[in-house]
């Protein structure tokens, strides 16, 4: 698929305010959503968490998986009171060192006028700091 | 170096099938061949796993290291029976977990019409499950 | 926000030269005015290490959070004369297992002439074998 043509750029904040501290939810449909009304047929989404104690990672929807993936970023990035960080008086030093391990932003391929994903691929929003208002970039850019 | 043009799009997908069930597959050379077809000159080649037991990542072409890679993603992502996900009847959780640690995609920047990489970076499909096809994207976005 | 115009492309290099092996250094600024320079209002800047012992990371501006992030890498992906790696002369396969670990590169969304990023999000260089010159390239694609 080749395209010429002028570039368009779209912008959308999406808002999350778990019950839980720590949360998994599935974003693909407000992304498609998003491309859908972007209107771009060929370039990318970025998809990238603004807050500094969340993330955004592609991988299997599946509940079994995502108590796997959570109990995982506990043991290597645990909860725990001695970081440096809690001397300025926060407690969240396990969620700065989680949203590193799973990333914060994935770009997502858009083609014909579609995401581009695999069949199983589907796009999560990973809160390890949450009950608060936070926020997702969502940036469009292409043809 | 500054252009203004229209932009061109373009998509490839390289296909998987690795002897191994991990494997560490260098792509650099399709990745360029990818970037002369397009001939974009200036833009983003994005270079992402489709599948979820795999990832793609930018490193050093050196046995030694990848072995080593191979060991630490064992170490610190392990094969493992006693993973929820696997009451689905699948038996790789580990795969799934590895993908995160060493992500699944790479933004490759394209400059003068080349993939513009540091001397020693060299572009990796990691697969973790494999010994089937599985599907990785190419899409350049760019003038 | 919505814009149909001409794609602009820019590149610029970053060198850095740290005093120490192990270093953080912040570039929120330095990437700010390269967005600047470019005149872009609306697109990506990609952030990326081209060595390979060395990353790039958007968290927290706070010392103590660094010493904690600087500690939990040693952790996971410690200094070992054991790597293979070290076979062909090297002694820094911790480092190629850091730049994984936290990742290389960054896509920073840029709307209405600005980086966007959250209200603690800062963008450093992180650097795992340092004490000699290494580049980060910056490439800015928008309208």
């Amino acid at each position: 698929m080749k395209a010429t043509e002028a570039l368009q750029a779209h912008t959308k904040y999406l808002w999350f305010n778990t019950k839980n501290r720590r949360d998994y939810v599935r974003i693909t449909d407000e992304v498609a959503q998003f491309c859908q009304e972007s209107g771009i047929q060929e370039g990318f989404i970025l998809v990238s968490a603004m807050h500094i104690t969340a993330g955004v990672y592609v991988n299997d929807w599946e509940n079994g998986l995502i108590h796997d993936i959570d109990e995982w970023l506990e043991k290597i990035a645990p909860v725990n009171p001695g970081y440096q960080h809690h001397k300025t008086g926060e407690d969240n030093g396990d969620a700065h060192l989680k949203r590193i391990l799973i990333n914060h932003q994935v770009m997502i391929p858009v083609t014909e006028g579609k995401l581009d994903l695999g069949p199983w691929e589907q796009i999560f929003y990973a809160e390890f700091d949450g009950q608060r208002k936070k926020r997702v970039i969502l940036k469009a850019l292409g043809i």
